[in-house]
């Protein structure tokens, strides 16, 4: 059982991914490499299926086992990606001084799990009880851009819609995404396994399931009740369309946003600006703002397109856009660096 | 010069179409062949650069010739889609009893001129001049939706934002992103040449161009002023924001729409089941919502994801897609939809 952290983390914790071989895995196992994370020792874990072969960390093969019960003894930090389910049956499987890093949903809005994306709330890591969740996607790249702002003049509501990657149904979504293209512009019949509707230039409501009462799919669901614990703001009201687009691995969300007071869009440009984690993309002459394909492979999540929303006379309404790496920033890299908070505040 | 219609248009209409090789120009053939439009006579007119050339009208081969000015002064009806400068110098050749339809956004805001979706507003369709307009696709497709609910219950504003074709940028942008996926399919370099970005699994910015003033793009401008003049809605406040995602032909547009009452989800989708030019796609069990991919080939604009925006705890807003074929009811089907009803108000 996860207990509270008595037993403080080593200076060079041994790390455990578990989900190791799945898109977010790899891209955790690659910020972990990166970054030069100080660990003492990295262990890979996934499905039976996947137990056997080896990655490629710092030039040495890792070999990745099966996850069971033991599989976390002496694991001091363990970064989950690999689905609620597994996270609900396994992360109690962490020595008690473990500090679990949950990527699925399945812990996020418990009370007593601090759901962090560190630009906006690290003071909330030294609160946790052996997990901290890392928020969905959609949430994280929100977050970051509507954080500094809400610090300079408080937001009260965000209509949002999203323009989603494959990235986030995993590997499989990917590559269906590209053999449904394939087939496409070849005038070949494609049958879709992963989505539930041909992904080949096609645009579909978000494949979660849609609650039959509200008609919110959990994707929008999730990303209504995250941003308001993430920004400690409960009565920060969120009305989110989230949508999947055949674009590969980033996100892009268009916001309007409601302020409490009249805000400028240069304003909030300067805001911006100075803020963490982002880069503004904001070239009204070349028609630059943010893009996908220009936050592929990116820590910063790309904000622009900052603009006065017409249709609120009030001039308290901003409208933009963002885009986020959705792997990077909008999973594993937020993960990382959550556990890279967590060494920090051992040092201190 | 173009004048009122005092002579009355023969049962039997010669038509030209000014743009005749064009995305749109294409299916405005089409649409006439297939609705049976009553014509004694089809003129196909397009560039000299592709004069010569011919199509086939109802198994017969027509003649592309140049567009000069004297070319349209034995017809009854043009339906021009050559772009606002072409509809500028030639709309004024046709003869004082010819009506000329323009796709072009060159008059749509001009006071006399009627800019008609027939399903909304055809009773504007007496008060033209010699000029009827077209609105701009984003504008046909969401008013369809919008309409029937207006009247039901008076729209104060809606906040939208769209995930539009390549087919609005001409067959250009649609090969385009043919050409641009299949080199990045096939790891080879492109350089885009009609859009200002790489398309290839990639979302961007409406590509026209920004005011540097207010952040809006021109797309965006057109919508915001247009909707209000269709809907006769003067007060209607339009935020919306226009992009472009890789799909070659329907447009979808995600819209949060704020009423005078309170309004369910349930009683608007009663209403819009009732409306004309419209398909419920709404199953909330089956994941099944508008999809351009279904919308593609078209007439019915397809509207669901009814739902109630969580944003707004007064019960007013309501949250929805719609996806429409840009170049049928977004541009040429309506176009010869307004013709037909020209031709009916002759029978009247």
């Amino acid at each position: 059982m996860i207990g509270s952290p008595n037993k403080p983390l080593p200076r060079a914790p041994s790390v455990a991914i578990v989900g190791a071989t799945g898109a977010v895995g790899t891209e955790m196992i690659a910020c972990l490499e990166r970054r030069h994370f100080p660990l003492s020792r990295l262990k890979l874990l996934a499905s039976p299926r996947s137990a056997g072969r080896s990655t490629k960390f710092k030039g040495h093969d890792v070999r990745i086992d099966a996850l069971d019960a033991l599989s976390l003894q002496d694991i001091d930090i363990a970064l989950f990606s690999a689905g609620g389910a597994i996270s609900k049956e396994f992360a109690k499987t962490a020595p008690r001084h473990a500090v679990v890093i949950d990527n699925s949903s399945a812990f996020r809005m418990e009370q007593h799990v601090p759901l962090i994306v560190p630009e906006v709330n690290i003071d909330q890591i030294a609160c946790h009880s052996g997990i901290i969740a890392n928020p969905s996607c959609v949430a994280i790249i929100a977050a970051l851009a509507l954080w500094p702002l809400h610090r300079a003049n408080p937001i009260h509501r965000v209509v949002a819609t999203t323009y989603q990657a494959a990235s986030g149904g995993g590997a499989a979504l990917m590559e269906e995404l590209r053999a449904s293209t394939k087939a496409f512009l070849t005038n070949q019949n494609f049958t879709p396994r992963v989505a539930p509707h041909d992904y080949a230039f096609n645009v579909f409501s978000h494949n979660t399931r849609v609650d039959s009462e509200s008609g919110n799919n959990e994707e929008e669901i999730k990303v209504a009740r995250e941003l308001p614990k993430i920004m400690n703001a409960p009565n920060l009201r969120v009305g989110v369309t989230c949508v999947r687009v055949p674009v590969l691995r980033a996100h892009t969300i268009a916001m309007t946003v409601e302020f409490e007071h009249p805000l400028t869009p240069g304003t909030a440009r300067e805001i911006l600006r100075n803020a963490r984690g982002l880069e503004i993309v904001d070239d009204r002459k070349s028609n630059r703002f943010p893009m996908p394909r220009d936050a592929t492979g990116r820590d910063e999540v790309l904000v622009g397109r900052l603009r006065q929303d017409q249709s609120d006379p009030s001039g308290r309404s901003i409208s933009m856009l963002v885009a986020g790496d959705q792997l990077l920033k909008g999973a594993a890299l937020n993960a990382v660096q959550i556990a890279e908070y967590l060494m920090k505040s051992h040092d201190a």
